[in-house]
């Protein structure tokens, strides 16, 4: 039994979380999941290094929305710097699903994008724990999240 | 008992403390408080250190105000980086309640933005102490603090 | 013996472990491999952290190709810090080989860089393990991987 | 006793040293001081990190002038995470004292810049290590090195 | 007996390790020197560990050309962190001596500042390991490497 952790934001928009579990819940005896909620993108990190240290996740899913602005890309930036480092500290990947506000032209298309981005990451992070042969097979093959894939040249 | 720690500038504009202990007062027996003041926000990341390390503080809150200039923006990087590694070497959440200058287009208006900021991270840093099941309850809903709310899609 | 790991992603759109291998297979009896995928770029540095602490790897190449937007090239830093991170935690080189999509004009001309630059890092690669003088007689000579050389001055 | 660490460089045009010393002297028998050269502002942070396992420095006052190019905006970058870096490995403050060359519009304007900007943080230093109390009288008040105090909102 | 790191990379287009040489060879029994050469600029960091941890050296130079492109400015950011964080790993100090291939107009032009930077830089190094005083010396003099001095406001 392989447990993930999923860390989400109260500042996001949609609630990729449902997305996450309808993916988790189809491994029923190999994944059981964990959540833990914080208000903002920078405050991811401390987070899965408490999912990681306190909960013994294996591996856990960043879920969250940067903003459009100039401060919110440094944001990110900082958010990531700390998603890094926790996967350094503790030898253990962290998906991170991390959607733009500004990737999607409408909210319905924006919405599209991260139930798309969160689903096909969440077998993303199913593959590395339980079937990493998966991954290989597709290496180089222009996988996308979110948008279709790019293909190979 | 928990204990927050408030760390802030002499650099800041305005007072965000007040608003911060405003909201802790209404806790009595659950929070209790220590303050901290420094020149900058790039001195803020060592304050919020020693006030874990010395003072046994369950939490930090970092009050910033950076300034409008390129430069501004660079310290905030280097602050935010340092208030991230902070939280990864404790294990323990900072919530930074930065906000720019920039950000309110008269003294009006940004005052307003800092304390409207400053009291809801507050309440977060409450919730994530006491209640973090409010946050899960909330996740993936657009919750702003300093701005009206953005809602869900 | 020596063990180099390759790692790569699914969204890179050549599969550039083909023509690293090509090289390693000419030292036989000399180096050995073993590879790990993994969806992004910026899940490749602790990947290679596990190649060398699980796999008892003495270098890793680590293949990627960056997209083209803006946060494509910020996703380009946080890989790329921790592929350093990685390098000073374990002393031990991590080859980076990241080919950015908007590098050729063209297909053909994206796949012939992403071709070149495998095949010569993972000669740049061996080199360091077995032939580092090799790598001092040619110190300042303006070599480059992907391109011809520029020369020297 | 409190020892003072003060790096500066050969870089920089005007000497800031003599405006910090010029402050610590006004605290015998409470402040003591050592000063330690380097090239650059990117060899400030293992210097200050020297002043403090070696020298047993409680705090450290950087100062360095930046250059206008943007390579050098970018250096600035890496000294000032170094000293950020300093800072949480000791547990102690360093005061970073860096007037960019193109912030005063001509050599005298930048140096009264920098001789402000190097006394007021000198005082900042003192007060950190003796007088704390004086600083958090003064949080949210706008206070400015270099420049005349912005005021509170 | 002091000894001296050179690291340098294949991609620079001319031999600054040249200079270093002719400058450290004026200190017979008092320096000495190892060389360690790699593809990249990224590479650097972890050679510089290599040399302190087990070549016992005192002090690194590392010798680099950036490339023009946005991207090799990107990546002397990567280095040049990396570059701190081994200095601060091992309390010695990193001469981080780069030339960007656009700073010179002409190819003799960046010869030129290659080979002034270079020799000043080895002085230096010499300097901060043997005769510290003579930096202090200098201090806030304007010093310049690569370049005539600016000399003091």
């Amino acid at each position: 039994m392989k447990r993930i952790g999923i860390v989400d934001t109260t500042f996001a928009r949609y609630d990729m979380t449902k997305d996450v579990v309808d993916v988790l819940t189809q491994y029923p005896g190999l994944i059981e999941w964990v959540r833990y909620t914080v208000p903002g993108i920078k405050d991811l990190p401390v987070a899965c290094l408490k999912l990681f240290r306190e909960k013994e996740c294996d591996l856990v899913i960043a879920l969250g929305m940067p903003g459009p602005k100039v401060k919110d890309k440094a944001s990110t930036q900082i958010a990531s710097q700390g998603l890094m480092e926790v996967q350094l500290m503790t030898m253990k990947h962290i998906i991170e699903v991390f959607v733009h506000e500004d990737e999607g032209g409408s909210p319905v298309e924006l919405k599209n994008i991260m139930k798309d981005r969160a689903s096909k990451h969440a077998q993303n992070a199913v593959d590395l724990l339980l079937f990493p042969e998966k991954l290989s097979s597709r290496a180089g093959q222009g996988v996308r999240q979110g948008f279709p894939d790019a293909g190979s040249l």
